[in-house]
């Protein structure tokens, strides 16, 4: 039984006050002498060649310093993956959706820069435009990018054992399709950078509000045509990622750009607008399951195909459909899938990573037909998600490595505190329970190489700086880390500071996505402590003449374990340190990579993709209001193995965000583009719930305990938005009788399925 | 023969372009949201007793959001040295000057603040007042401090050999009164700090403009009663030190109150007029020399009476007295020495560490009567210096371990560059030529055992980034610390960054002060430079199957010594390393300490005080205008051994604003106070010489290599302030036949000298 002080411990996130209060620093926060302000030209059209851009009015407007086109800048593109990158920070020859960056602007005031906006001029030549991924692969249609003639830029096809074979054995084979719309990340932070450039040196330091600090300074080495290490890329405090800020995007790169040649610093913050249509979004999939299954439900075969509407740029698109793929592998065993998934180009905004990235759409399909297959044969669906749970140490089809699994717990545990058996099918007309499961990986494959590095620093009075590469975008993550080191070096959290995220002080870390940064960062972080804890042990282990390896540490305490009275206060031994021959500056080293399969090669082959993974079931109690076809969730379950919570008030904080952001995938969100034209780009118009919407919420953890974890912790927060929607719509069904199929589910069409319904003689299936 | 490829070289201040374009960040650059400002209430009288401060118009002015007085902080006294604190940031019981700190605002904006600082009420007892260090030891002079009746706050008696029988062995004995001046440190940057208060783990951030972090926090966290692990003080660009920046201020103190109170960050930036008042100048000093000399110009013996002006308060005053009593121990050899000191309170500005320390009034002092000495006795001034001169290697009088030695090479090299032998007694009425010389340490000993410490990390692009303490303020320092890690780990000055004096992420360092920087921290750094080329010349060795100890890096190449071809750019070795396994951070650990003989008992035993020493002779040639008193300097030479320089530009910018500083005592600068009024606070009034007065400057290097100095350097800029005061004074002499006592030489004293000399007759000696 491990004693743990500070680890598990629900501590506030430390730098909670300094948020409240307004102090911490958010990158529009930070103000430099002489900075010039930021805004960009944008697409009117949705596909066009650009004929010509007049910038001549706007340059000559007093308090204009520069304006720039797709022209002035290297032809480089970007993107997160490398063989994905289609992206220019400026439009070069044409415009693939309604807002795309044409020129750039820099003024001494952001009012200045507007109006010098509305001076340029551009000129197109106007295109057939694409607005749906079904219409993008038909032959004939508009050519978004093209090198890419049948607008599909990424596709994987993957088969694990015999699907055709298996499904000739099953007892039943259903066939379904879904659909997932657009959601935004929405941020409470907009997208912003600002960029300093030192002429002397070359050295160009840029404060942006960035996921992976790493990627962020490789895109930009490249665009600018610099060497990396003449570029420091700085997070400050970051207001929401969710996956929409692992990108860079072109006010990074411009920021930097106008910095370099006017010797000033140069901020640009997006509009809310922007964050909607110039940003990413979670991308619109269209998802036919086909699922072969035996009469005690088990399943025997799934094969899926996926339509990803990727919008106009790739961003992670290789990435994210092949994550679409894999991790249909959890939390079921399922010996026989094929998997057909394809990322299309459309003339709309773009999709990339948004918690889960390919997922939730993937799982929203599954746990739907799940339900409806639990239905239509005859089984219990909790019943039927347990029978086809994955088991911890058993073989995984995929070549996962599954060490710890309380999934099917985690079924067991929900459906016992929603109430399954007394309340399934037997509440009320218009009230329902609705259960779903999920998995996720704690960090994907290991891409790039890239460790995770931690430097751990004990000051002579006890402080302990850690630094970092890790990247804290408002989930905690520094907090988790700090309780980490606290907690091996045996001092109160209060004790340990973190530098972290900026790439001219941090140690290499490879940024936050995929849920890996507890897992990744914090064992680096944990090796470093462990080093300084050795160095520190070893000075006392001579001033105690003891053993090194009976030396414990608690409460600034150090001490031979069983002798309480053989020790020495912190204080004391950094003291006598201090004073001693030739006193190091107490530091310790950490590095962490996953020990993954194939760290080079993620997308084609079979292999462990990730050091562990959590396991979650939720499930939900909803009340259906017959007259106005709104949906009140009223409770909300969530069992949940992430190994052990490092922090159980922030654990909780996630689950709290995904369901809030699974209740708007499933009954409110919807960035609604019609001819490529987003109709709500703004908080106002777009609909995500609110506190007022949030249901009664609780929490179960389920126990385990992974070999691999830091203090045996694994993934919270991503996996957990995967299961939401789908137990809602579950839930739905359960409390009305109605299938959804389609992402939201709107009162409209709550309204019109009961009229259908109402309408039709006894239909044994309503699907709408 | 060392090859040098980066030390040695005459590279720009790696933020020169930075601080040119007005991007680099002073304190009061840095805006914070929420940010208030403060001001100071401050007395108006010399001397009283506080009986009420009425406080309550200033608190309902609108804006206003805090005022405080003496009464509403703890009783805790703060300073340089333990046992001469003394200060209060703001006044309790009495005011001490004019000027004294009284009570402090903050308000939303500086003219806020203003206001309430006028709508403050002092009532005072006014109490007589002594403004002269020689009527305040005598009896019955108004005390300054209660708890030192003669104020005398701080003195020492030391005697080495046996002064009485050696003046009674010599050929001549002459005693000899001198006067030196206030002088104001007048930096650029005004003083400042910014402060702000985590209330959730009760951390405390200072941005203040210190040479010291790690004595800031100390007194942060003993006068608000916090430990000091919850002060973290970041020291931003810095605008000239020259050690009025030492001490804590009352704004440092307010700044933090206020924030923490507050809970809004709280700026002080103290007005130019505060500056001179408020902060600290060079101590007038009173000094009378007693000297025996051989016939040959052999001293023979010394005895030293000084009395140090304090003002109202200590700062470094014990500090100070001994170091001005045992760096005349340098550069002559003095077997017989008495040196009596007194550090003194009078009710006027306080005196604090300036350049030199003490030691520049003594200089002169000692200097000039040299002079006049080998004019009475007939020996050659500048051949009676290099027969006196220390010798490297032979036992030193007060315990000091000279290693290397170049003054009397420095006599001789200064004494031909200004034309001495064809000059000297044999210019036109009116001109001629001086010389004088000193030496200084290169960092005193060790107090409190402060160890410098580095950390040197190279990351996977080959950036190298410096962590240090030291405090760079305006000198160079972070440059010089990076040149020698560029030097040891073969990589161009452009690829290392440095981020140092953040006591929250940088290793412990002693601070900027006794010219210890480059010595300390210097070493420091190579130490952690050389743990990293370890590291990672371990993993290359195997790689090129060599031998660790036969490789060689240079221009970011490593390769086996003497076969160029057996090698690897550092690129390739890195990115294998990062592809390896469990690629540790690769980060160096460095700690020097001093290895002096009393480390932690400066004030009264022998010892050697410091690692090196240099040595340098100034030669001035001036030339005096005989109608109008005005002395215009022509010529300025430095001989100068300063060991290896580590950037020979940076120690001419040294020198060069040393010749400034000198030039300034010698002819210009005082900061006048009458009855305790200052009457030229300003750079309007206050004389410094511009760029119009400075003279033809000319360098010469004395080389010389010492074991303990990083690459072989040495203190520099601080010892070459000593002497051009008086061999400006001495040249002045030689042009116009008279000796001036006092500092500064006016053209009134000038005028009046020469008005007295036309009428006596044929007056062997013209003193004034």
């Amino acid at each position: 039984m491990k004693v743990l002080n500070v680890v598990g411990r629900r501590i506030p996130m430390y730098d909670a006050a300094a948020k409240a209060m307004g102090q911490a620093q958010f990158t529009d926060d930070l103000e430099r002498p002489g900075m010039l302000h930021g805004r960009f030209v944008r697409s009117t059209i949705a596909h066009g060649r650009i004929l010509q851009v007049d910038v001549s009015r706007a340059l000559v407007l007093p308090g204009v310093k520069g304006v720039i086109t797709g022209r002035d800048i290297p032809d480089r593109v970007y993107g997160i993956v490398p063989k994905g990158k289609d992206e220019h920070a400026l439009a070069r020859d044409k415009v693939r959706y309604i807002g795309d960056a044409v020129a750039a602007v820099v003024a001494v005031d952001v009012e200045t820069a507007e109006e010098a906006v509305r001076l340029v001029k551009v000129e197109y030549e106007e295109l057939p435009a694409v607005f749906d991924p079904l219409d993008a692969i038909q032959e004939g249609a508009p050519i978004v990018h093209d090198n890419v003639p049948n607008n599909i830029s990424a596709s994987i096809r993957k088969e694990w054992g015999d699907v055709e074979k298996a499904f000739a054995k099953s007892d039943y084979v259903f066939e379904d399709s879904f659909f997932s719309q657009a959601v935004n990340h929405a941020p409470i932070e907009p997208h912003a950078a600002l960029a300093q450039y030192d002429p002397q040196n070359g050295d160009l330091t840029i404060w942006s509000s960035t996921q992976i600090p790493y990627f962020l300074k490789r895109n930009l080495a490249t665009t600018l045509l610099i060497p990396e290490n003449k570029v420091r890329v700085i997070k400050p405090k970051v207001g929401g990622g969710f996956g929409g800020k692992i990108d860079m995007f072109s006010k990074d790169f411009c920021a930097c750009w106008f910095a370099r040649e006017l010797l000033r610093p140069v901020k640009f913050v997006y509009e809310r607008e922007e964050v909607f249509q110039n940003t990413r979004q979670r991308h619109p999939m269209y998802i036919t399951v086909k699922t072969g299954v035996a009469k005690d439900g088990k399943i025997l075969a799934q094969q899926i195909k996926a339509h990803a509407d990727g919008g106009a740029y790739n961003s992670t698109a290789p990435l994210m459909i092949t994550l679409s793929c894999f991790f249909i592998m959890i939390p079921y065993r399922i010996e026989n899938l094929l998997y057909e998934g394809y990322h299309v180009y459309t003339n709309k905004p773009t999709g990339g990573a948004m918690r889960g990235h390919g997922i939730p759409q993937a799982r929203f399909a599954i746990e739907r037909q799940l339900d409806m297959i639990a239905g239509r044969i005859g089984v219990d669906a909790a019943e039927m998600r347990v029978r086809n749970a994955i088991q911890p140490g058993e073989p995984h089809p995929a070549g996962f490595i599954i060490n710890t699994c309380g999934f099917a717990d985690s079924v067991k545990e929900a459906a016992k505190a929603i109430g399954w058996t007394e309340k399934r099918g037997k509440l009320p007309f218009g009230r329902g329970v609705g259960i779903a499961g999920a998995s996720f990986p704690s960090g994907v494959a290991n891409m790039a190489h890239l460790s995770s590095g931690s430097v751990v620093q004990l000051t002579r009075e006890g402080r302990v700086n850690v630094l970092s590469g890790a990247a804290d975008i408002g989930q905690g993550a520094e907090t988790v880390i700090c309780q980490i080191v606290a907690e091996q070096l045996g001092v109160p959290m209060e004790d340990v500071r973190i530098t972290a995220a900026d790439t001219g002080i941090c140690p290499l870390d490879a940024g936050t996505f995929g849920s890996g940064v507890t897992v990744r960062a914090g064992n680096a972080a944990l090796l470093a402590a462990n080093d300084v804890r050795g160095q520190l042990f070893q000075f006392v282990a001579e001033r105690l003449e003891a053993n090194i390896d009976d030396l414990v540490a608690a409460d600034r305490r150090i001490w031979v374990n069983g002798s309480p009275d053989r020790g020495m206060s912190l204080n004391d031994a950094l003291h006598a340190y201090q004073y001693a021959d030739n006193p190091l500056p107490i530091v310790g080293r950490g590095s962490w990579i996953p020990p993954t399969e194939q760290p080079t090669s993620l997308l084609t082959k079979n292999g462990n993709f990730s050091p562990s993974y959590s396991f979650m079931t939720q499930a939900a109690e909803v009340e259906v209001d017959i007259e106005t076809g709104k949906v009140r969730v009223i409770k909300m379950v969530t069992a949940h193995d992430c190994g052990q919570p490092i922090n159980p008030m922030l654990v909780e904080g996630q689950l709290e965000g995904s369901i809030m952001g699974g209740m708007g995938q499933a009954l409110y969100e919807d960035s609604t583009c019609i001819d490529g034209q987003q109709y709500n780009p703004s908080f106002l118009d777009y609909g995500f719930p609110t506190a007022m919407e949030m249901p009664e919420m609780e929490s179960v953890h389920i126990d385990t305990d992974d070999p691999l974890g830091p203090f045996g912790a694994k993934e919270a927060g991503e996996g957990t938005q995967l299961a939401p929607a789908p137990a809602i719509v579950n839930a739905i069904a359960d409390a009305i009788g109605l299938e959804f199929h389609r992402l939201p589910v709107t009162p409209a069409m709550i309204l019109e399925g009961l009229r259908k319904k109402q309408g039709k003689a006894e239909g044994t299936d309503s699907s709408t």
